[in-house]
């Protein structure tokens, strides 16, 4: 769902705190050394090859601060840049640029890892037909810039929330008493909605497509075992497999003949890469 | 600083943020298979050995939803835990349970990464008079609960945010002119406070310690420039050692003598915990 | 989609900025006649047959409003009540009694409208394996409470919004350039979601059938064309019928075949029923 | 009271709450059909002869999606339009329009409706000095869009809400004791407050002269005793007719000779005139 | 107007704000010295003999801050207390009596103040069958606060802001070009309000009397005008005298005849009583 | 702390809440009298001697109510005027003046008496190298704008509030036991900090000589005892000055040989300085 609506509303509202969180009664140090007038000009770059993933949020996180900083960026977002390449050039009040440098650098550093990181998944799976998927295990907060952080990456957005789609997990089964149970349940959903359970062995696939379940979800399976799976459900529902997916692994798993493959590190496990701000110029106005 | 008042202002709307993001206008699967009058219990446990950092907060995940439901906890933060370990049973309704299960261990697995990273650390100077600190580089809206994660870890939290405590850094430095010159600016502060400054070699450090510094960051020292820092400042100023600190280099650093070793990996690359909720019994009442 | 926590949160919020705009600065005459310490008691009584919906909102004006007012209520909501019927009692401070009663009573009066307007239809088409559904043809601000009667009065829900079904009319297929391209368009969305598409004649529902859509809606269609459209498409898609219905063309409408009849009548233009709020006893206490 | 600023604020929020229940997390449909880069211009038409009102809201509502939408009207508010006049039209982003669309039309409908039914009343009246004025039943949050309603159909607007008006009523009195202890509590009012109270009979009537009501409100009387209170009361007091006005009866109890007649129906049971949106032009940029 | 709703939200704002601003993101000095599970008691004494006014807004704040402290107060509201007296004794958690003490003690010194210089007021005219009133000179954010302290000093409140009476200023009659034209122009509101309007000499005094004003204030007048003023228009209007009103000066003006008399002094320019508290006693839980 | 971002903020807040108290619903008055489309011209005027402070928050005041509003000033802030002097001109929709006038006024009296009655402390001493600091004894809400106010009159701002600065009390001490220990736990705090103790006699100054403190209040010390205080630590700590400071004392407590004299009346009992809005001209727009 790419509502534009909402999406930057919760951006704004994530920005805001991390802004409040960050300054709270405002920058002391910058206050008695910057003088109210100073203009500066400073540059982000690259300390290590990366994807480049964020630079939209940056933007939002100065026009929190201060509308009169401009941003120049040099590349598209989801480039593959190299150690020492200038990202951006911000402009504007010193004071400014210093109060927003380290929101935007964790935003900057976190969206560029995740995307770096999905990357290295997406290209492990080269030329099969397999979508490499995020999950909801993002940071608290974060959920809508991490998934784009995976868009950007190349990967692909599973549902965003509880509210955009139905996906029966293993809890829900345990309240319901059965998958078949459980399915027949949601069918009662109004008839806009699709049905996707999650299934930890063959028996459950059965009853899932039995109970006429549209998406299966196959957790934590041996890749033996999604290989069968593939082979009794592929065409006629569509196949996900989720659980201890490696870089070591993901091929092998693709090659058993899932959709999708759907990987919570991607958002909650991603390093952090290393970018810096410099500022490159500065002057006193009077 | 330690205020309770805002420590738990600002975690409350992390918390309801990242539940508006997860739920939205709501929890369709759950309304469907789930009924309204249903009670669970559930159980949390660690799927991997970790230190556990973060059921304060889940507590609160739980408070924000549905003030029904209980917490039953089995070990103190900071525990070392073992893969299989039953963390915590939580009680109440169904509906309340899985609306708060991926936000809570979003948040517990997070802060349990950061926890047993920083123990990580700790463990590796042990012996040394050195403390372990943390940085700014947080997930942004995560500042309070991470550095939260950072103690319960056994590391030294380093300043909140820009509003409490005066850092001098690179920028800064640049805009000011020169090392002294900053350092003269900041001494116009109010009386209550104190100076620490930023320097990248021992000509800057010698300035600092003339200019009448406090506290002194050595950036991106080697450490044999950190070494030759500790032998000239060594009493007169604090001296804290930045950048590149990794598991391999950290105990050399510590050796030089210097009194804290701040890294930023211990927030913004720490890996998630890997950490369940499973549903045990539940029951419908009428 | 039935979740409690935005339901009620949206809910809570209408009446919050219901009370609003009746209150204000505050309740003069009230203040200057009611003496801060009276207690009262008051009847809520139907003056005309009506279909009772409404009580639960009623309860949260005076939730918002002052705690200690208590609410007995005789009917369940749905019930056909007469004239003179007593609806509930309300006792508690006579100061917020009188601050909710209006607002109470034009929820109620509301409510119970689009209820009793309801009722009337689904009466119509009784027998017939057809579904009475209402459309977000709401007033604005009150479409959780305006659908929440239509269900009260036995009708079903259609979707709440923009954000929980893909329902493609006749402004999105002007904007693709024909129900073919739109319904291609729109099966780029994300696995769990299923497509509605309106149509106009025989023609395009064809072309709908053609490219795949899973419910196809009938719009301002003539019975004989809606006969036409179940005769082609019973079975191998669901067929909604909307536009011009009225009490008198509804059953025949019903009688053509289609599955469901959506009405923005039951909500934009169901008269009031009348109700009024009588204090019967008072009192004063120190 | 005209007061633009809390105009303006209650009529915003009752907007954005309109949007958030209708759009939530983001209309999927035109996310996925409709280009981020389209433009468009879409008609607003009457589908029914009526008296328009509502396009300042619609304005506010576009205002509040996207502020680069615009609206060109044809006709003033107050205007009688004939079935198939243009009302307005709407120009700007595709998603921006068809997100506001149903919004929009729910307002336009509603307070159309309402001047529509207004006007009819004045007219049954005309001639005669009396003025039609609406009351304080209307839908909860959206008290002063029906009011502007009422005045644009040719109506009076009695008070907002309880705050700017002393107006002591059946419940006043019970808990009072009789008219004149009411009356005489009000008169405690600061001294730039007139007082206004409920009747039931002729003898109230001469309780509420007595103890120097300034205006009195004639409930539910007959035309007969109307007649004969107008006789004791014309020139001394205001005198407000209330209850159970029709089409039918207006002209007659206006022909008592009271000042002012009060009906709810012009707000609570107003039926929705039929407006309809069509996108007449659309265009892709790149 | 003595709207509890509004009254307390306000008041409860302005609490909040100063919280705030005095907190911020914690009491540093408090969180290192004071235990967390420290309790105390503490006294609130008066300095200086001063009329007591404010206890109530003190349990509010304390209330904001932390639910469980508990105050316990000596004397009513309003009361004549002496050098030494115990106003009250609060008890609970030491860092929330301390967080508390300064927002508390501002508010009692502020509106004991208030309440002192009124009581002055008022005794230098007792006798006289005139009320001492306030006006709308009151610090920003406190008017509620403020108009308490005068009216428990003994004195009366004239309206609370620019929304709940009509009163015709200078600037007013400037616009509208004369006394009689503003007046014609007033009359057109609702039907419920009466009319003040500010006069500075006799001759505006006539035109306001024959434009049919209720109510007149004699701004700024000598007092041989005020008495010819009360000659003209006792008993046909209320009077209001206005401006450069002293201790001195307040007797002779009550003595002219007029109605009211307005001083601004009593909110802007009471002197802060001396309010101290002291912890009496203090110990640590486990 | 001269944070940019919280000053605003906070200052923001406490305006809107000026505005909401004082205007609530509207203006009654000026829309009845001052046509909608009505132009104005007004001055501001001193009418007495005062040093000037406030300016800037009346430009927020009218930004908040109409960014139309321009704001001409003639003086700067700080500067000493004569009765009579015009301090401003204000242009714009005659409505949005009149609604801004009284907050305007009301926040430009009492800054102007505040630093009005800083100026004459500070001339007191003038000469000595002593400074005139403020406390936070300040109204609630308009902290930052007093000690604005503070420094427009040339006096020195101490912390501004609990968050910025440690500063051990009485009450502190009594909690910990003794001046010493209350030391030694705040000797915890991170080590950016400096250290304020009170103290109330020359034991207690040696006990926090002796334990570290960087800074000592003397805390209501007769003027010998100051002496005597200054001659044991001056050099070795800063010394300030705290505790019944008037005109007639300030001069002689300054020649002890403190640092600086904190007087709590420059905020809490400053006089309003008498400042009028008078409309020039007005003229009407079609």
């Amino acid at each position: 769902m790419n509502s534009e609506l909402n999406y930057s509303t919760l951006v704004k509202k994530t920005i805001r705190l991390a802004l409040l969180e960050d300054i709270g009664h405002g920058d002391i140090t910058s206050s008695l050394i910057v003088p109210h007038s100073s203009k500066a000009k400073a540059r982000v770059f690259a300390k290590e090859d990366l994807i480049l993933a964020g630079m939209p949020f940056v933007k939002e996180v100065f026009a929190a601060l201060d509308p009169d900083v401009r941003e120049k960026t040099f590349f598209k977002e989801g480039t593959a840049l190299k150690k020492g390449d200038v990202i951006a050039e911000i402009s504007g009040r010193a004071r400014s640029i210093l109060a927003g440098e380290r929101v935007s650098l964790n935003i900057l550093q976190r969206m560029s890892g995740i995307a770096t990181l999905t990357r290295t998944y997406v290209e492990k799976v080269s030329g099969l037909p397999v979508r490499i998927a995020d999950t909801r295990k993002t940071a608290p907060g974060l959920r809508f810039m991490e998934k784009y952080g995976v868009r950007t990456g190349g990967g692909a957005n599973h549902r965003f929330g509880l509210y955009d789609g139905i996906l029966i997990k293993d809890n829900h089964i345990k309240v319901a008493g059965s998958v078949r149970k459980a399915i027949k349940c949601a069918k009662k959903a109004h008839h806009l909605m699709k049905i996707e359970v999650e299934v930890k062995n063959i028996k459950e696939l059965n009853e899932a497509l039995d109970a006429g379940a549209d998406i299966v979800m196959l957790d934590n399976m041996s890749p033996e075992d999604m290989a069968k799976a593939a082979g009794l459900a592929k065409g006629r529902v569509l196949l996900e497999a989720s659980g201890n997916v490696t870089l070591d692994t993901v091929r092998s798993i693709a090659e058993t003949g899932v959709d999708i493959i759907s990987i919570g590190a991607l958002t909650h496990s991603a390093r952090a890469m290393d970018i810096s701000m410099k500022i490159t110029r500065s002057k006193q106005f009077p």
